[in-house]
């Protein structure tokens, strides 16, 4: 009876994303990030059921520093592609929301134009879990928005690295914001942040003009020494102002220059899958490490093993023979 | 009677090892080498035998792009150190040996002055292999040599990412050899490789002092940006011509207070052991990996639910929970 409530209560929400209703969305995303494992089962039935994706989508992540004007740049964005006839779902991956609460979107007065649009959906940052939790949950996300018919989807992070690996994996077309000073490039460079760019943002160009075209001549000279990630597309550099609206139209281009080509060379299509397997990969890795924790012949051994190791009594590689034995 | 023999006869040679003997030396560590599963075996008794290893060893691995002057650098060091009353034992890992048959000690020529001593022992890289192998039986190969009476161990190799974070992750001291031009140092910075660099030599500066000198300043900025992994160290940059021996003793010094201030700290102890399990957690990870994809029910599945992550039908997280589920 119980289940059966729920049956009809799911069938009406998948009917609801289905005609793209926002609330219906909304709480489709949320019973994806739900922890309980009843939740977990009905939120896997209901992303089967919206399976397989339309591929008509562009995922577009975008990441940097605090301060560098990433909600400014999201919502002009966003209302720019509003007006070209799409529907623009904003998630965010937020590292920090399970120390400080959220850190990314939390902030109901954020993209305050942009939230009020009917072809615009903002999703704040769950607040709880690890990463891996976290990214698992904005990858479900994803294909609820795309299959309420949203068919812009950009995912924000901040700037950490291990964040920004974990988006750039999961969309199509990473972008890098950057403020206009060497240190913070180095940074990139240093995280391997870099590499991951296919597009590099220097926003707010109207408060120094002179310092961007530098920042921006600096980049490309950097860029140019990296080798790309794909064969069929250079990272590019662009100047704008997020604030005045100014050089949205030239970004929006490369986006759509990007697009053509990776579908052109059909690796647009094969990113993604890529993308999938790699994904599935990982969760089978922590899927096993995690089972063999849990075995008791490994968990009851473990730490007079690790002693060993640790004192040099015994070497690694025995130690994992050793245990992977005690685990068959 | 065949067992027996072979176990006098591993006696025999682990008792020249103990003694210093290189030619035991160096018939252990082949054993060691040997994908031959009876000399694994054999391999692994002779390593649990001379544990625990004796800590009054240094670790030193050694990195940079063909052309630096590698080899001369090394042979000048362990002469040098051989003077100081030292025995030196260079290994390495040589990322290419298994396409091209080894490129780094592959010559016979090489250090041939340092090869004379018998103070000294030189082991080329192994021929075969991936290098996850390569790895572990240089792993193997440092105790061996430990347990001869090396105290002072080289690792060397070449200037690509993934061979410098094995090197990195099994020596205690870590050094970069750097050419003085900025793209170098670009390329360092972009693998993530200037922050495993304890020391940052910059050899061949007998040819151009002013470029060494400029390159040593910029290195020092460029460092100086980046988090020092170490609270007890903070990276250091030397320029010195290895060909005239001028900077080994500066080099040196750097070395014995890297030493002196991680020993005090108690660093040098805790890194060796966090190493160990970091290593043995790498071998139980491909372990388990190895076993589920040999697991007859996932072997049967696999390609099919890939398929289907791939053409979009199934979700990254549904498959790897059905595959983890078939494994069980």
């Amino acid at each position: 009876m119980h289940a059966g409530n729920e049956n009809t209560a799911d069938t009406v929400l998948l009917a609801g994303v289905r005609r793209g209703e926002r609330r219906a969305l909304a709480k489709a995303i949320t019973l994806v990030e739900s922890t309980l494992p009843e939740h977990q089962a009905r939120a896997a039935d209901l992303i089967t059921k919206i399976l397989p994706a339309r591929g008509t989508s562009m995922r577009i992540g975008i990441s940097g520093v605090p301060g560098v004007g990433k909600s400014t740049f999201i919502e002009a964005l966003g209302l720019y592609v509003i007006a070209q006839g799409h529907k623009v779902a904003v998630l965010a991956v937020d590292p920090s929301s399970s120390l400080t609460g959220g850190s990314i979107l939390g902030d109901k007065t954020r993209m305050e134009k942009l939230s009020l649009c009917d072809e615009a959906f903002i999703r704040p940052s769950p607040s709880s879990g690890a990463l891996g939790g976290v990214t698992d949950h904005t990858r479900e996300a994803i294909l609820l928005c795309e299959a309420a018919g949203y068919d812009i989807i950009i995912v924000e992070t901040v700037g950490v690295g291990q964040s920004e690996i974990a988006v750039a994996a999961m969309t199509d077309l990473f972008v890098l914001m950057q403020l206009p000073n060497a240190g913070d490039d180095l940074q990139a460079i240093k995280k391997g942040i870099m590499e991951l760019a296919d597009l590099v943002v220097f926003n707010k160009a109207d408060i120094d003009p002179l310092a961007s075209q530098r920042a921006v001549a600096q980049m490309r000279a950097a860029l140019s020494m990296l080798r790309p990630v794909s064969v069929n597309w250079t990272p590019l550099v662009v100047s704008l102002s997020a604030l005045k609206q100014d050089g949205l139209e030239t970004f929006w281009q490369h986006v759509s220059d990007f697009r053509l080509k990776m579908q052109a060379s059909g690796e647009f299509e094969s990113k993604r899958k890529h993308q999938a397997l790699a994904w599935m990969d990982q969760q089978i890795n922590s899927g096993l490490r995690q089972r063999f924790k849990q075995h008791p012949a490994v968990a009851a051994a473990l730490s007079e093993i690790s002693a060993a190791v640790e004192n040099g009594s015994m070497t690694s590689a025995a130690a994992a023979q050793r245990l992977l034995g005690l685990a068959s």
